[in-house]
């Protein structure tokens, strides 16, 4: 199938996409190698669109070529990517057996969040829990930094956190007499590590529900960590 | 002093400061916080934007009232920061004193940049070199990622390293037969740790430097880590 024009009814709904309102069941994914990562997980691709005479994806269904002017409207970096593709969002179903879970709380920067479901991955992270008011996980600059992992670790938005009573609940803290160091913590069997907005922390509300209180050493020439750094450092204790 | 106008010369002067090529002595600082940083660390502010009868900075020489559009002008940022400032930049000497050093080669992304310094204040590493084919230090989203960190931990433009004869030099690569396990590794007194571009890893040149290699434990579902994420576990492991 070939597109040339912009004003294609199929490029104004893949468009509409750029759009949390928008994004119900679908959503972009921009480049080859997401969208390859995405077919090798089994996603189901809705559309897929390449440049003229690309050689992308070239037996697969759906695919349409298009032109650059296209590829522009329907992507959201500044240079167009040379392949875009709809996908379904995957549905998923909350299991007890999650031993390791990160739950993020009120997180803006879709770049952080794309950076924590990466590290999450790659560090056997169970399960990662949306908590408030956070960034659209299919936000196309959170589904680009999570580079294809964003579908690998199963992601929860919860308003409800009753299913974590029987957990350990970590809040991440500066430094009181409550908080032990992260050198110090040695994971229980079934852990929640809660992290809050860079810009205010956790709420009153996550750090009553927490157990126990870690802090990470750092010089106090620096007022905090980059919060996927912080994600980062406490993930890889919980895997190693 | 009061400026109304976006054509004014000093303005005009001071948006040029948004391209490499006029950051030769200066740079700009977007945001309260990042000069407040810049201010108590003692670096030389050349002028100082805020808004018409703002609050900030009321004291501070060189402070100039300006209207949004003009900051808008002056600024990188979608949304104008309510205060800019054109700060000298900071003259570094080396020194044979610094004993963990990081060294970044092809770095390409300025939010890793001023994510990995920021991190590298944290966990206090002496000295930053760029290598190769890097990203300016003072492109203004470097600055705004380190928040207000850029100029606590020296960094150094090299491409002699000559210097570092008697470091052990760590190269940080995918698991191979000569690699060590982060968890296993025990920092020399003395040492380098490289990193390449996210893009192409380290250079055959530098790994050819190497005197120790070590991977980062990972899940196979990942290819590899955000780089300020690897550079961040790694320099918690030099620090703690």
């Amino acid at each position: 199938m070939k597109i040339t024009s912009v004003n294609n009814e199929l490029v104004k709904e893949t468009a509409k996409l750029l759009q949390k309102k928008y994004r119900r069941d679908c959503f972009l994914l921009e480049g080859e190698k997401c969208i390859e990562e995405a077919i090798n997980s089994g996603l189901e691709i809705v559309s897929l669109f390449v440049e003229e005479d690309s050689k992308l994806f070239i037996n697969k269904d759906n695919r349409i070529e298009t032109t650059e002017a296209v590829l522009a409207k329907i992507s959201s970096t500044d240079t167009p990517p040379k392949a875009v593709a709809v996908a379904k969002k995957l549905k998923r179903v909350w299991s007890d057996s999650y031993k390791k879970v990160i739950l993020l709380e009120d997180i803006k920067d879709a770049g952080n969040l794309g950076t924590i479901l990466r590290t999450a991955c790659a560090f056997n992270i169970d399960a990662v829990v949306l908590y408030g008011d956070t960034v659209d996980l299919y936000n196309p600059k959170c589904v680009r930094s999570a580079v294809g992992n964003l579908w690998k670790v199963p992601v929860f938005e919860m308003s409800d956190l009753s299913c974590f009573e029987d957990y350990e609940r970590v809040a991440t803290l500066p430094k009181s007499e409550n908080t032990i160091w992260l050198n110090e913590y040695k994971p229980a069997e079934k852990t929640l590590i809660m992290f809050g907005s860079e810009a205010n922390g956790l709420s009153r509300f996550l750090k009553n529900f927490a157990t126990k209180n870690i802090t990470i050493e750092m010089s106090d020439k620096v007022e905090s960590l980059n919060l996927s750094i912080s994600a980062g450092l406490i993930m890889y204790k919980l895997a190693f």
